[in-house]
């Protein structure tokens, strides 16, 4: 139809391509860009190179940094005996947000999923063995998703470090605070179930 | 709670200031581009500055455009004695869509809004009464919105323009297409009972 012009739908194109952007909210946030002052619009296009330039992966716990470890790792004041494994960046900073948790992460980008074509040497298992083999850690939660894959992922991890005799520990499974029985599914409710604790 | 590093949360927070994108979609888009090859993430930023910079109103029907005049009226074929008025570039798009239109376009870039402070003189009305007065319309099509500002809209320039003779008319406002009467509200209704044509 070409009604833009072509560096609009160029940028329409770009935001089109990001996940979950199809194409009128891609139109909305390109016209939005345009309607900027043309300092912020040169603001938002280096904050993509700066994020895509600077970070990487902390050395030890695989989390996105800008530094050489990241915010965490470079803590002293958190437990390095207790790692928690997560699938995800996003999830440390769900956890991060509990309050909850002392000890340090261990990300592994992604959970094992034949069907995706991912197996373990696709994941940062290898360098969660090296952590747990120096014999600092005591206690290894792992923290993946309660679904098919989160599973899988979680009880091959505890099998390759029970050698190393550290604790491996599971997130608890069960109806949400502030749920509803009447609306849990089975299969929660069976975990919620087996997970009962004294009160 | 500071996890990400700060070059990420920038770019989380760009994106968060985008309409209708809340955080946990701006996570999510500013990972995605975290994971893009680096050149793809230049040609991000290079679609963003490229259509900030290059991109300004056609000085006749306000439409954007990069070039000296927008496509439509750079193309001799498009019939300039029928002027359709709409309240964003984006209605353009629309009309075009339906490859029934043949004439040219004016954009208001708004419409009248008391409660926005929105006033006639804040949008594009009088390079329309200028394109009006130079004597070459025949007919004027107000298709703002069918909703308060755009009617509002639409007979504040009929008024307008109805000293220079020319044909001031309105987009059909009735029952969709493929709608359902029982769940069609009863202004839509109305309107289509006003608005009855003989088959």
């Amino acid at each position: 139809m070409n009604v833009y012009p072509a560096a609009l739908e160029a940028l329409i194109d770009r935001f089109a391509s990001l996940p979950g952007i199809g194409f009128k909210s891609a139109q909305r946030l390109a016209f939005h860009v345009l309607s900027l002052p043309e300092g912020e619009a040169e603001d938002f296009a280096s904050a993509i190179l700066g994020a895509r330039k600077s970070i990487h992966f902390c050395p030890v716990c695989q989390n996105l940094t800008d530094g050489e470890l990241c915010r965490i790792c470079a803590n002293p004041a958190r437990d390095a005996s207790v790692i928690c494994v997560v699938a995800d960046s996003r999830d440390v900073y769900s956890i991060e947000r509990t309050r909850e948790f002392q000890g340090r992460y261990h990300v592994l980008h992604g959970v094992i999923s034949p069907l995706a074509h991912v197996g373990p040497d696709d994941l940062r298992i290898s360098e969660l063995v090296d952590r747990v083999a120096s014999g600092e850690v005591k206690e290894v939660i792992m923290a993946t998703n309660p679904d098919t894959e989160g599973e899988t992922t979680a009880k091959y991890i505890a099998r390759l470090l029970k050698p190393f005799g550290v604790a491996v520990t599971r997130l608890a499974s069960g109806v949400p605070v502030g749920g509803n029985l009447e609306f849990a599914d089975d299969a929660t409710l069976t975990r919620a179930l087996e997970g009962r604790t004294e009160i």
